[in-house]
């Protein structure tokens, strides 16, 4: 493990884009998406992508400059081409779309064809926090999860993102797919040799197993629920893919799959006044908090919270990563002849030089 | 186990009704509602709750009239009081706004305040349905759930209907409660002696148990997922709070509780040629009834399809209604003093006579 201030990422990401060919706005943005994630611990959506990045442009599975062309829209709906841009700014441009219709209409909900990764689904309802807007978000991911009464893969994993305003405290933020574990999740699993707890995965026969080397690639995993409940999850499964999927013009009928993004945003206002729904929620999550606690927890914690704290030390204390993450970066920027004597590397972790000025980035 | 065609059950569900003083075209479109949730096999939300509808209403605890007022609107947000009327004529009157409302702007969302029993949530989804829409209807339901890392009931067990348009086939209709189990359900395993699956409830102690003694007046249940995953049922529930809760201006705070029901309705076309659409939605329906299936099932059904097939056979022979559900009917009809030899009880079971006509009902 090594710790990486903030500014050093911000740094390194921008200048790798940037030097790959990507504009120094664009640079920017990616690379603030993905360092956020870091912050808020989830490093399975953070810089560790860079280097897939970078490949990805320099081999033009990623369209330059951001175009997006409205296909369809009516004063609540949005229908969108990404023209396989940066998912990143893709789905910022839709976002505030579906923001500023929502600001008009009291709700508005968009969806998006053919577009890059779009990062942790989460960063999208952020944008909807901003404007004390609940904000929703969904894609379709990998194709893991077997039907009720089914062992084959079929459904996505649909990682599915809802932030929801409240008066106090951290606000409620959702980011989580609705299957049982991300592909991303499962690899580190395999390789620390650990295995994944039971009622999450079948082998190609059906039966259950621990072994994360089935649910991605082999075997499949079982829909969100509890033995005799799975029907549940898989219905909600369904939902989700209709919203990526058919509803937005974005089915693939070859791959049989749902392959675009779906936001939404509501008014509160429109609604409530907003102080009076921030009043409900405080007083819904005291009253959740205030439940007995089970065994083996210390705390009862909101959707967003865990994340939320996180972000708080990791900004102070700077961000750990694993040593060869960090050695990828380092080469993919010896690669690309990058400079990086403006990183200082001591017992502490890796900080900016104090002679370092951000300006050098753009030079 | 008796037999009871669906005329006898829709003439006697409108004669109690009426007699009780329900006017004639509010006591039909009740007992509508209560008999086809016994033609799709739901007796929980069937003519049952007919002496429990008869008695609020003779105690006033129903409102006559079906009064709504709506408090706040825009082109696409209602807001309604139904004061305290019949859940089922209120409902109605709420779907129709918000599916008129979507006709126009292509979607819309309502959220009513103050109104008794609505039944079948999956009612309020077919008359999307019947539009070629997406419907979504949802209420809070019993305080029965505990939170992720908690041991007391907190969180409602949300019951929530989603109907989206096939092409073919039966449509795809969720209408299930989001928590383990209903009230309804846990009552008639514990009178019939049987057990919880594992990993549904706890008693007061957080300690796991099988028996349905707990889980809705003491004890709890648990959020939807499988070992480690509650988070997610805990998280999606609160959403589903909210929409029914502080979002609608429906939540109590001095129950710590959402109170309300919230409804909504997209016109696919908006987004999609619905014939676009409803391609999408056979292929993928057909894809994942591919599978292969898993041990114990002899096929993949789509949400609503077990209703829907139940629905065309007790449509052909009749509603198997337990005999103590028939002698209750029966024992309120005859305090009302209603006539009901023109119901003939055979072995085959309940039919109406033949010289008994529908114009006697009104007489």
């Amino acid at each position: 493990m090594i710790t990486v201030k903030k500014e050093v990422l911000t740094d390194l990401g921008s200048r790798l884009l940037m030097e790959a060919g990507v504009s120094a706005d664009e640079a920017a943005w990616v690379t603030d998406c993905l360092v956020r994630s870091n912050l808020q611990g989830v490093d399975s959506h953070g810089v560790q992508l860079l280097p897939w990045y970078v490949n990805d442009f320099v081999n033009k599975k990623i369209q330059p400059g951001a175009k997006i062309e409205i296909l369809k829209e009516t004063p609540v709906v949005t229908i969108i081409d990404g023209f396989n841009g940066f998912g990143y700014t893709v789905a910022r441009q839709a976002m505030d779309v579906t923001i500023q219709k929502a600001k008009k209409m009291s709700l508005a909900v968009t969806g998006v064809q053919r577009l890059h990764h779009i990062g942790r689904v989460g960063r999208w309802v952020e944008m909807a926090l901003e404007e004390e807007m609940i904000g929703i978000a969904s894609q379709p991911g990998g194709i893991f999860v077997a039907p009720w009464g089914g062992i084959d893969r079929k459904l996505p994993i649909n990682p599915v993102a809802i932030a929801i305003p409240t008066g106090s405290g951290s606000p409620f933020v959702i980011d989580f797919s609705l299957g049982p574990i991300a592909g991303g999740r499962i690899s580190i699993l395999q390789r620390r040799g650990m295995n994944v707890p039971e009622g999450w995965l079948i082998d190609e026969d059906g039966n259950p197993t621990q072994d994360p080397q089935y649910g991605v690639s082999k075997g499949a995993q079982l829909p969100l629920g509890q033995a005799g409940l799975g029907y549940k999850g898989y219905a909600l499964s369904m939902v989700l893919s209709v919203l990526t999927g058919p509803l937005i013009g974005a089915y693939s009928m070859t791959q049989h799959r749902p392959t675009g993004v779906f936001f939404g945003a509501i008014d509160i206002n429109a609604f409530m006044p907003i102080d009076e729904f921030k009043q409900g929620m405080d007083d819904m999550v005291a009253d959740i908090k205030s439940s007995k606690l089970g065994k083996g927890f210390s705390e009862i914690l909101i959707a967003g919270e865990p994340e939320y704290r996180v972000q708080q030390r990791r900004l102070a204390q700077g961000i750990p990563l694993d040593d060869s993450v960090w050695q990828e970066l380092m080469n993919v920027a010896q690669k690309l002849k990058i400079d990086t004597s403006g990183y200082q590397i001591t017992e502490g972790g890796v900080s900016l030089h104090p002679s370092y000025t951000l300006k050098d980035r753009y030079e």
